[in-house]
């Protein structure tokens, strides 16, 4: 996977909307959440919930984070398309977001992303940590007590645990308020430049 | 498309964890909107809420609206194949229903499927109704004059009016709660008998 690694790009035109848009939904915890749609190897689309863990430094890729042992990987290691779909209960406002997707692992070649992995598990919550010790996701059920080990370590990410970034390339706003149906369409020509486009809800 | 046209069928067995959600959940409109992905000519995932609208008859068909014009449409009838997220914030689960989407137009062979094409647009609000008036959505922004036409017949369904009905044949349900850490995977078999499998979270 090819992967943009400027370290600060221009804010896109569809950053200040969706700043709004999870400031004004704040209140709500799940307002974070999205639906992530990946392809499988046979052509069928598979979706899930992730939660947003922000933007990759000055740029507009989104991070998220995963299980290497999650079946989205083997899906995003086989075709990095993927389209999020992120609806914003307060202010009915939805943004889908296109682009392709980077796993970010424990070998990764560039230091400074491999950086950035670690700063993300240190970021994230006890609970959230700990459940890269869980048995492996998907598989039969194994006994509760596998679930309560102790919490791993905080500074050092462990071995399974996986950056995930969306490079948008194609955005789309849609606002359903009562007095504004909107929708725009942003897309990213070949110099990485944004257009803007107003078109019909 | 094929479709399954019993009227009635053996209540699956994830309809009873889902009638619970949906019913612990009503007090939030956006419980009842949930993400629906499919996949593009090209091989690339999709993803956009929609709302669910009950059930088909006595089957586990779940029922959803789209107008003609929507770029979904043309998606499904190259590849039936969609996922649906459906994530429930007050009870904390998630819902992921996998299966093959059914358009039923107007010129639908089925005179039952038709009746429901037309119940089902009975049974929407004015305001759902007055959206498929609106001019070609996704295409170029016209004046907004052109969104403020007379309500349509409320009897019989404007011909862009689609059902769309989801016939899922592999469903997860994962809760999320502090206190209940569980996964289960339901998958129905060429004898349309369902299994249930409880897998790790």
């Amino acid at each position: 996977m090819e992967l943009n690694l400027v370290e600060e790009e221009e804010l896109a035109p569809w950053r200040s909307p969706l700043a709004r848009a999870i400031n004004k939904n704040q209140s709500l915890t799940y307002a974070r959440y999205l639906q992530l749609a990946t392809v499988t190897p046979e052509g069928q689309p598979t979706n899930r919930t992730i939660v947003f863990r922000g933007f990759l430094w000055q740029t507009n890729q989104l991070k998220f984070i995963t299980d290497s042992r999650s079946q989205k990987v083997e899906e995003i290691e086989k075709n990095a398309w993927s389209e999020i779909c992120w609806y914003f209960p307060k202010t009915r406002e939805q943004f889908r977001l296109k682009g392709k997707l980077t796993l970010v692992k424990a070998d990764n070649p560039h230091p400074k992303l491999t950086k950035v992995r670690q700063t993300t598990w240190q970021e994230i919550s006890d609970n959230a940590r700990q459940q890269f010790t869980w048995p492996h996701p998907g598989k039969s059920k194994v006994e509760a007590s596998a679930f309560k080990l102790a919490p791993p370590d905080r500074a050092n990410p462990l071995f399974n645990f996986y950056l995930l970034l969306l490079d948008p390339t194609k955005v789309e706003h849609l606002e359903l308020r009562e007095e504004a149906k909107n929708r725009w369409l942003y897309q990213i020509d070949i110099y990485r430049t944004w257009t803007t486009q107003e078109i019909n809800p």
